[in-house]
């Protein structure tokens, strides 16, 4: 690939703040019933028609959260938002709007932030969102993303992580510990480039899983697919730590205990293979790798035969009475304590 | 002062995300009605009774937005929620509930992450708002602060910068410039110790231009005192960047110019003091320092004689029908265009 070396930068300074946020949101448009006043107030305005209101936040930091070694700023830019957006899917809500809040050191040129922003106004198209607001600012070091996304539901329709009950079952949707595997791959090719710069890698071959760790999508169906199956779920979370991570925030907050079954967990082949490349345990991904945004939640055991043989979701275990206590049962079966490795940022 | 330098310091690593999260946030309580759901599930959840919601987010970095070389890491958390209520305040709308995150580097036990949450906290209770949620993480250096407030209002109280009509009245809340010189007072003190550790700066003449700058309070009281007073501003803001950005904002908002007479802008003498003692124009401090987090506002020139006297209320000048162009009316009876410094994180 020939690359013009020459390509114009726009230093931020020429802009100012002022200038920077309009150039950056200029492109976005409010379409929600709900916006009443987007960017350039001191506040966006929400319009609320006694519906609740559901608010979540995410702070994502480079080289913490993220390496622009292998991340495209517009993959970036998606997946700030949709992460947020799978906190309200995970709350039975439907996301209505964003603010996005970003700093940046003086090394970004104008064109890096374009292509950050290109990737948010996809996903706002995409998840049918509103960006009414945000902050743009300077950084000491490297990128920092602030995203805060609103949602609205129903108030019977809302779905805590509290709520589920002895002998619900445990249902997840999609498979998990492609993204996880995913993160693998693009640090081993960037291993490889920092050794041999001139090395071209071949993701093809793990497309599904470099996809599911560079441009997530969150589970916006499955509030509708449950909706149109008459089920409403008891608790729900969405799987960005790992799975031993989210059910025992389910167990936790709802002071129940799980057993889920090794071989119930739904895992792409393309994991199976991949894994074992890496002389991995594919379970070890798919418990605690995380990144996957599917949903988690729990229905009670008589809506079994509604969601059976639905290609979306799995049915993986269930919820006991065992006080906060996370089990899985193993093919050898054995029943062996969950452990929530999740993410530990300051390990 | 003796310091013990052998207190006991907690490893953020030794609690771990969720328990650090948990940690932090115990003390808070919600008590707004509208809260349905605070920190511990996907999102927050918001009831919302047929009023309107307003949104305003904002990102505090180390030494770009703040020195923790004189800034106690308590008035930060108290300050980095105010400057997000002032923006609701500037809304005419109240305040409810704020999510919170910080980003952090290994250096900071988590003693001082409590220091910060005590600041925090202290907010909420002084403005009667409620923490709802937010995220914890590291950061590779520096502390990086990210507060959203979200708050109601009725739908016809809401005031938009874009509502300004010709003459009306142009009103500032308190005295400007204290904070500006506050932050050169900080500046001056820390560039002495630097060269002498042991000299004990004397703040105490300076007190209220430092409190300005440490502990800033956002003027809750407006709305309800116009209320009282039966006047609906025509548009408002608040004061972050300095009068010259914030009058400006309204003019492009309002598409109108305005006059702002010199001898009108409220300064407290302690600021006309210290600026003579740095050398610089008074003026310049309430124009550009910003940070003063008062209202400015316009109304109608009928309510002039409801406003008239109150000591909390300045009339400062009036809006004009010349497209976009703010004026000073100078003492030397000249018109002086007013340039729109703010403040520029990227210059």
């Amino acid at each position: 690939m020939i690359e013009d070396k020459n390509q114009k930068k726009t230093a931020l300074s020429d802009l100012g703040e002022f200038g920077l946020i309009e150039h950056l949101t200029a492109q976005f448009e409010c379409s929600h019933p709900s916006t009443l006043k987007g960017v350039g107030d001191d506040a966006a305005v929400l319009d609320n028609l006694n519906k609740v209101t559901v608010v979540t936040t995410d702070l994502l930091i480079e080289n913490v959260h993220f390496d622009l070694a292998y991340m495209p700023l517009k993959h970036l830019g998606y997946k700030a938002v949709v992460v947020n957006l799978s906190d309200v899917y995970a709350m039975n809500a439907t996301p209505t709007q964003i603010t996005v809040s970003i700093a940046v050191s003086n090394r970004f040129p104008l064109e890096s932030l374009e292509e950050l922003y290109a990737g948010i106004h996809l996903a706002c198209r995409q998840y049918k969102v509103d960006m009414v607001g945000g902050d743009t600012t300077s950084s000491e070091k490297g990128l920092i993303i602030s995203v805060t996304a609103i949602g609205e539901a129903d108030k019977d329709e809302v779905v805590y992580r509290s709520g589920a009950k002895t002998t619900d079952l445990v249902v997840v949707s999609g498979d998990l510990g492609g993204a996880y595997l995913g993160l693998q791959i693009l640090e081993r090719e960037k291993q490889v480039f920092l050794v041999n710069p001139n090395n071209q890698p071949d993701l093809e071959p793990y497309a599904y899983l470099v996809q599911r760790q560079l441009k997530p999508e969150a589970r916006q169906d499955i509030k509708l697919l449950l909706k149109q199956l008459d089920v409403k779920p008891t608790a729900m979370i969405d799987i960005s730590d790992g799975l031993s991570s989210e059910i025992k925030h389910i167990c936790k907050q709802s002071g129940l205990g799980a057993v889920l079954y090794e071989n119930k967990i739904p895992i792409d082949p393309l994991v199976l293979t991949t894994s074992e490349e890496f002389q991995m345990h594919p379970l070890t991904a798919a418990l605690n790798g995380g990144e996957d945004y599917e949903l988690l939640f729990t229905i009670p055991v008589k809506d079994h035969d509604k969601i059976k043989g639905n290609p979306n979701l799995t049915v993986i275990g269930y919820m006991s009475d065992q006080h906060e206590q996370a089990f899985l049962h193993s093919k050898a079966d054995e029943l062996i304590p969950l452990t929530a490795q999740g993410w530990n940022a300051f390990g």
